[in-house]
């Protein structure tokens, strides 16, 4: 058992470190100052992203989060300081270093599932940076946390495939740069529950798809990232080649994805977290009331130093995950992405919500990051199913051990 | 000792629950329509409040917040339950019934402390619903939890009082119906810290008064009812009749004003978490998920429980207070004001979240009313000095009373 | 709607306290001492009750708990305060005053389902306060939330019944002075669920009832007031006419004695709740540390402050439940008992856990009554039941209310 | 960074599990019988104990927490995954083992910090298990959590010392087979802060050593390890030579015990919640309530999903922090030191409760280990410092990395 970085993980965590306090952080406002530009075309992403991912490209800070081959190769273990530290400036340097969700999901299912053509087609520019892309999976209708109630429809017609259906919270999928849609649909309502699923390429432009809206995060449309368009597929025609894998095989293909999917969400709301402790630490000795810095405060006192426990909890058992991940594979750390689906966001709430409340009125307001990153990780306990559903599946894991013996 | 309600209160909630079902809950999804209007004014209050009030107005259901013959004249414990009732559409329904903040409390304020020309002027037109107005208090450089660190300067030169000093989160102020806003600022820096306050009138569209921006509330302009303006006031000059009661006694006033301002921001609370519970608890017996519907499982059972427990506990506490503020007065009331503030907030975002998490992606989003509730209800937890204030200062009266012992 | 106390309660409320101050609270160091003396015969009660309810008769402080002409005549509501000022010496006032669980509960049984002889032989000596008596409900191998599951048998044979089973926690039943048992049992496992259960007095000196021995709760035997046994029933015969009204009516006699049972104990835990927050507040005006008093400490203070908070929501629910019961009846009060039930322990709980805390190593002593009063405390959120079963019971009905609109 | 054990963790641990089923949990009913039999003599170790110290020496499982030469020579680290299973029997495991608390850190003292002929004397037979030892430090009249308020003084009187004072929960000195305690005062209340403080050997028996009482915890006297007495020390005289290092260095000493003594509590503490998760889980896999085990109820799977994911957080922070004392040193580690000590007992006592909710009335007796395990566990938020003195020093450390900056 050793507790250190291996010495990649160092020299690309000490990179990644002075890319964010050379490019990054002070990009921040400039990001700030292009969204709130008047005659910015809406759900375009600004242009400073742009630049931000060309530095990062020179200086090989770029798919960081792609095992194999075609990304950097790095282990989840590797990865997972690293994803943190862009979970830092969250809005910023994920796009930047081409780590962002939902792309990074999408890459894994072409890099793993797609056809030479498709991988061709559309995993090379995602790669490049050079197209967006979104992930149609939550439907407005059902409860998503199960995969099985999807009503999609994916229909065979020659040598086309149909698609017919309605899905919201389609992150980054307002943005006209977001080029590609991966698709969840039922190829075959009538085949066992987990394999009447498939997944299919839907280009954005396909008639028959209208982006109805952007659906709202408490009250951010989160622009900067495309936003999260409701979509509706009528009658929409991709040909056959265009589906992932097999008919059938779209409920293993979204398994494949979420445990990554999990996991980086994670290692960055823990970077979300180090953030927030760092600005509330910051006010708390700035900010003088009743004669003294609300640092001298108990209760504050307090606020910190249980913020800083829990960030340490939540960090190890997120890298114990990622190790785990490595070593027994994601069927093997079942257990350990879901402990993580349920522990870190909650902690990480927890501590945006003090670091809210010590900021006042600031807090809530436009003027600090923290109540846009409570938004953004609010959703987390929603996101890819509640984490009611996951603590239930986790407690029946956990009594089967002992009522097996 | 008696929990029942008296003929009059009884006889207003039955006439005012009538007009949430015949117009105020049917006007919901008219206002929905017209902020979402792009040819809507920006900041503007939607039609359909003034259609509101013009029916409220017509059935007696006006100015019931103010007590005296101005007002209703209702006591604080009858008032309590009807604001109550206006929380389940939090939106509409004080606005409606010339019941929403900050125009209560600057009501209160002309008609306590206003002079006979500043009470013509101002008080009647709010009375009538026919102008809209805001308070100036909070300060974006300083704590304002403790009003002694007001920076806001309001200068004698000769028959005029010159202001300077920059505001925030000045509610209603980018509204252009609203006409007046009562500024806090300090007329005499060097009297004892209580007496160097004075509040005065400032006509919104008086030179030098800025309204620089709208501040957000966790994404959200609430452009609804006149957002929350930041406004630099620089070198404002208005005749010194327009000082409200005496040089001095800002400070005073501001804590006359505080004590029903509270409460009324609790008993709506109450409604809100009404709202909440009910949304709930139809989302779970409607959806399904895993087989049977959320009503069924266990966990959203406990959620249901303790917020019925906890909305009990919270409106006794509420009515409580009210009462104590009739027989004893809002000074004698004193330490139930502050633990209303501590537990009702609290209390309600608890129901809130639940209430969210019940709804998934829908809670979240502008699809339900849940995320806007949440946000406007988070800010309670800190407007007029945080819970942490409020706290310790109760926790000083307790202990005084083994203390002195 | 109205808050204060009428005059009856008021006087007696007076009379009350005199009472704890000049009696009672002396007494607390002498039941110590008795309890400890070497030579005391185990699970007696110690003199000093004796001479407390001797003292309290005289002052006519005796039986308020039971309404009509057999006890004091208060209502619900009346009597209320009054046991809560019993709780805040929770050991020694309620059997000073003969208003000590389970004879409490076992009187009103009596009084209102025990016919005259019954009357004559137990109620009238339970009234005296020259006998106590104990409730054998609970059963070890069963879930006694649902008193369906109750195993033990009472099978007629001639004119008499003959017991047989087993049943713990069995509260006072070590005491040699408890005479008398009413013991819940089936008479007819054939009949519908709820017409089974009968309950029969069984003096403790019956052949074939072994009282096995002393459970504890967290270490505490409650040797004070008779501990709580564990029972054996072995062909245990008792005359026919010890039948409680009739055959099948156990359940029913159950329910009535569960409401006023959880509001006695509700209303005595507001009681400690008050006693809890009291030495809290010595505590943390006496004691030093790093410097300056605890009470001067951020953290000491916010537990104070919830602490009143949580206490003045407890009560008043509780008040209101009393008053609820006095006006519709117990049935039309059912969810507000079950509210207290779930709301009065967990806010006692959390207290006492915070007044242990403020004490360090004596908190969790025999120094201060802090930690006995937690494991009594405890006991409330399993006892007649734990809360999970009220909450899910409280939260299908809250659902009905919308599934039926 | 590596989370698998090294090959010598993985035998010990193997070993130490067969030792665990086939000598340790075996002998808890053993135990058991012998704390309840009444010719015991009161406060002695029972026989059991000591046949399974032997058969654990036998087994090489035996000074297991000793780093270096006298002891097992294991890492912290290594050493963790061993005091965690100990913690599963956790009144039986660790004197069986000789890692009992507190002749654990008093067999660290006198091999750090004592001379020759005080090793002889008392640290040999501490490590052979043939006698036991207690640390006479905290007192009743002063807060414990700051070591400079101590008031026992060590006096110099020739070649002797004189000790005067008064110490309480001295764990383990109830025991006659307690042979020495190590016990702290002042030597010169005149010195700087940190240099007023001595450690001196007193034996048990020497004149003037007065064991007044044992002090319980909640209800329990714990007397099979010895209990916590109450110590008086009238003019004791010692040898000079008694002392421990030399004069002023009690407070450093102090420290150096308490890093080790900290985490391996958090070990056991770990061991102890595991054992309360297992518990639970069997009782709702056999406990039937309205129908079907409490296993299939939410809010049973949600508690045991949370006891799984605080107990992994938990664990790996103590891992951690082991790893990190092990290579930067005690002093490198504080910071963790203090989070475990913050962390792990809250963590433990919410599983403890669950369980004990889940098992109803025999969660709170002496039928299962739950409630004594609970009060035990309770301590430890107390000892050696309330949570709240170490949350606010660590929050002053995570305050300066921002501050310096």
């Amino acid at each position: 058992m050793d507790f250190a970085f291996d010495a990649r993980t160092e020299e690309l965590r000490s990179r990644l470190l002075d890319f964010m306090d050379e490019f990054v952080h002070p990009a921040e406002p400039v990001l700030a100052a292009q969204l709130a530009d008047p005659d910015r075309v809406p759900w375009t992403i600004p242009p400073v992203v742009g630049e931000l991912k060309a530095a990062a490209k020179e200086r090989g800070l770029w798919n960081l989060f792609l095992p194999g081959e075609e990304g950097a190769g790095l282990t989840n273990l590797q990865y997972a300081p690293l994803a943190e530290i862009t979970g830092r400036s969250v809005l910023l340097a994920p796009p930047a270093l081409n780590c962002a969700a939902p792309d990074t999901g999408n890459m894994e299912v072409l890099a793993q599932f797609g056809d030479e053509a498709q991988k061709k087609q559309w995993l090379q520019p995602l790669l490049e940076g050079s197209i967006r892309s979104a992930f149609a999976m939550t439907e407005p209708d059902v409860a998503s946390s199960d995969a099985t109630n999807i009503t999609t429809r994916i229909e065979r017609d020659g040598d086309e495939y149909v698609v017919n259906g309605r899905k919201w919270y389609i992150t980054g999928a307002m943005n006209p740069e977001c080029r590609i849609l991966i698709v969840m649909g039922k190829t075959d309502p009538g085949a066992p529950a987990h394999r009447q699923q498939s997944m299919i390429l839907v280009p954005r432009d396909t008639p028959g798809v209208t982006v109805v809206r952007g659906m709202t995060v408490f009250g951010y449309e989160d622009s900067d990232h495309g936003g999260h368009a409701e979509i509706r597929f009528e009658d929409v025609r991709v040909p056959a080649s265009n589906l992932i894998g097999e008919e059938g095989s779209g409920f293993a293909i979204a398994q494949a994805r979420l445990g990554p999917g999990r996991i980086h969400h994670c290692m960055r709301a823990i970077g979300v977290a180090e953030r927030a402790l760092e600005l509330m630490c910051r006010r708390a000795s700035e900010r003088i009331a009743f004669g003294r810095p609300l640092a001298d405060q108990g209760v504050v006192q307090e606020w910190i130093a249980e913020s800083r426990v829990r960030i340490e909890q939540a960090r190890l058992l997120v890298l114990k995950t990622a190790w785990l991940m490595d070593t027994v594979g994601n069927r093997g750390a079942h257990t350990e992405i879901q402990a993580i689906k349920i522990a870190v966001p909650s902690a990480v709430e927890w501590i945006l919500d003090k670091a809210v409340q010590a900021h006042g009125a600031a807090g809530v307001s436009q003027d600090t990051v923290l109540a846009q990153l409570w938004a953004g990780n609010r959703t987390l306990r929603l996101a890819d199913g509640p984490d009611e559903v996951h603590r239930r599946s986790l407690a029946r894991r956990e009594l089967r051990r002992y009522q097996e013996k």
